[in-house]
């Protein structure tokens, strides 16, 4: 069993403990939902206030050229572009992530004209459901979507699919995909393959170039920390550009936006799927939170989000045998970076851990969400969280919120 | 003629004068290009901190619910309603204004299934003219799409119309439409009616209500000053809430979201129109450039407003006559709050405008523009913009910029 002061060494050795000192976390608290909303970060703070305070006030209108906000959303995605393992002018940073995958679906079905059906995760992310129905409907002529359980893919795969959309890691369990299998398997049959990373990036080491996926989008307000609602993000493979059109063009995604021509002519490269600005104070605060990630590699984060992962889940083992089921798979290479509990009071435990500042998430009806990211948690952190959920279970403080929720919806 | 000593005393009786501190102006500069981008303002610089450093840093996760973070979108749309005499509930604040118009287009022709014809200006702010045509593309039937001159709307008007969708202020000429006898008119033949409201928000009054608007949209980087790429808002009057649906929906547009429910099914009222959440941080600029707006009325801002514009087109036409077209209506009721002058070396005059510290903007092929702002512009900048502006045209000064423009597309 891994003690807390073995915990205290590892954290004295760990190459990640000046990147912790970037951070805003409050005293006293474990912060295990970085996975939901990642934490303020200095660079965040400086980059949005040299953008209000400097950019804006000082250049006004002129800094739309000046400070290179007209092309914010393309050079923000070629710096997260590393993240993901996608090559320069293939990512494009805007709107929000349902919004963007809005754009590559309705891009992607008049791709492949002939096929008639769309696959997707029955347990997928709720508006990922719900925007694929949307453009479907949208597309018009007759898609069927298919929300299939995700293991039986193989089963479903056909000529008659135009594209499968899956997230890469599962917001409720932690379960991660097999990237490049599954996009083989895709492609094997001439579909096309669009990834949600929303649960990956920043989280888990991802190659899109290497696995040869087609689309991808997701977020930046969770292991990125760019902020509740942040702009979100989108991947085009090169070989795509030009070819996936935009369903929702605006003037900045025109060849020539300041001629103000009547008709649409699509920028080249990922400018063809921008529609109008994001907010350039958004787009700052996402650019200030990513300066942190040019310390480190994803590679390192990997290593050591699978250690933090690793450490929580075999203390849960050590201290409270049989307490939970764990829903996150064991094996790394099916492991995100979150760790998720199942239990029948899931609700008061995550209640009574943030009364004693241990900051998880629950998912109905019975999911305990914990996640754990390498950039400001420690390993004592890890530790010092499972002896409070060791005390909430054992002493039955889990039974309180138990009854308050049961309070409440009475 | 008016003299500067006469402005000067205009602003020591203007009841706007306290309102001016709120911004942060550049010493020596006059900024005539608000109705393009406005200044930062003290409130939004406050609120963004408090978004940032306190809400997010302090309450985390916590604040989604706690500092109304979810609610945030309408309870922006509720302080941003007045300005456009919208009623409690009927404002949404979210994505940008083409997607906004996106969703609007696209549910309004579910609405006239039977009819085919969408009517706009051939001179819309082209990002309009674009998403028109994709969102009757993706129809799923045969719509056509007429750009008109819009001074012969009448004669288009028929029952085969589905919706006309019309810019309020035009974005080159200032020119200001008939917002009430333009929607009767649509209204007489069956059709809907959205305006898009992008230089008329803060800018000029505006009563939906009264002229029985079905539907609108605006942006809140131009007079409201949220600041560069700002969340944008959509009006739905209320007889067509539960009715319009959103086509692009989202889980925040869930009855419930967090049931995460595999089928969509629509929120009530202005929360059916979201999608996922747009940037708090954003969301929490434009909030606080919303709180000056508490201390006046937009009818002294119109006052003011056209006080201002008359004073320029006076000063111009005293100081520089015949020098340029007058291409803004002199009529009152025809203004919105800027003032457009034609003139074949426009680039160079504003490029000379702006070299002397007179911050205007040029729209190809040759029209300068000038936004008046009431909240804080002095009677004073306008006499002395002016001056500026003779000054550059007797010297020549003008010419050097049309040089320079030659030389830098050679």
């Amino acid at each position: 069993m891994t003690t807390r002061d073995e915990c205290l060494a590892l954290d004295a050795n760990d190459p990640f403990a000046p990147l912790r000192d970037e951070f805003i976390l409050r005293d006293g608290e474990i912060y295990l939902d970085g996975n939901s909303l990642g934490p303020v970060s200095k660079g965040l703070q400086r980059r949005v206030s040299e953008v209000i305070d400097g950019e804006w006030a000082q250049g006004l209108v002129r800094s739309w050229n000046a400070a290179g906000w007209m092309d914010a959303p393309l050079v923000l995605g070629n710096r997260l572009a590393p993240l993901i393992g996608a090559l320069e002018d293939e990512v494009l940073v805007a709107d929000t992530l349902t919004l963007l995958l809005a754009k590559i679906i309705g891009g992607s079905l008049e791709l492949r004209p002939e096929r008639h059906v769309v696959i997707t995760d029955a347990v997928n992310f709720h508006s990922d459901l719900y925007i694929v129905a949307a453009m479907a409907r949208l597309a018009g002529r007759d898609i069927i979507v298919k929300t299939i359980d995700r293991d039986t893919l193989d089963d479903h795969l056909d000529d008659d699919v135009a594209l499968v959309m899956l997230t890469h890691v599962d917001f409720r369990t932690g379960e991660m995909l097999d990237m490049a299998g599954i996009t083989t398997a895709v492609h094997s049959v001439g579909a096309l393959m669009l990834w949600d990373l929303a649960h990956s990036v920043g989280a888990v080491t991802l190659d899109v170039t290497e696995t040869d996926v087609d689309f991808a989008a997701g977020c930046g307000y969770k292991y990125l920390n760019g902020g509740p609602g942040a702009p979100a993000f989108m991947y085009v493979a090169s070989r795509w550009h030009g070819v996936l059109r935009n369903p929702l063009p605006g003037w900045l995604a025109h060849a020539r936006p300041f001629d103000f021509e009547s008709t649409y002519e699509t920028a080249g490269g990922m400018r063809a799927y921008v529609t109008s600005s994001p907010s350039v104070i958004a787009l700052g605060a996402l650019d200030g939170a990513l300066e942190v990630w040019a310390r480190t590699t994803m590679a390192d984060v990997r290593v050591k989000s699978l250690a933090l992962t690793d450490l929580f889940v075999a203390l849960v083992d050590d201290f409270l045998p049989g307490v939970f089921e764990l829903l996150t798979p064991r094996d790394h290479d099916r492991r995100g970076s979150q760790v998720a509990l199942r239990h029948a009071d899931g609700y008061g435990v995550i209640q009574a851990l943030i009364e004693r500042g241990v900051i998880g998430d629950f998912r109905a009806p019975d999911i305990c969400r914990f996640g754990f990211t390498p950039l400001y948690l420690r390993y004592v952190d890890v530790y010092d969280a499972v002896q409070v959920l060791a005390d909430v279970m054992t002493s039955g403080a889990y039974l309180d919120g138990r009854f308050s929720a049961r309070l409440a919806v009475t």
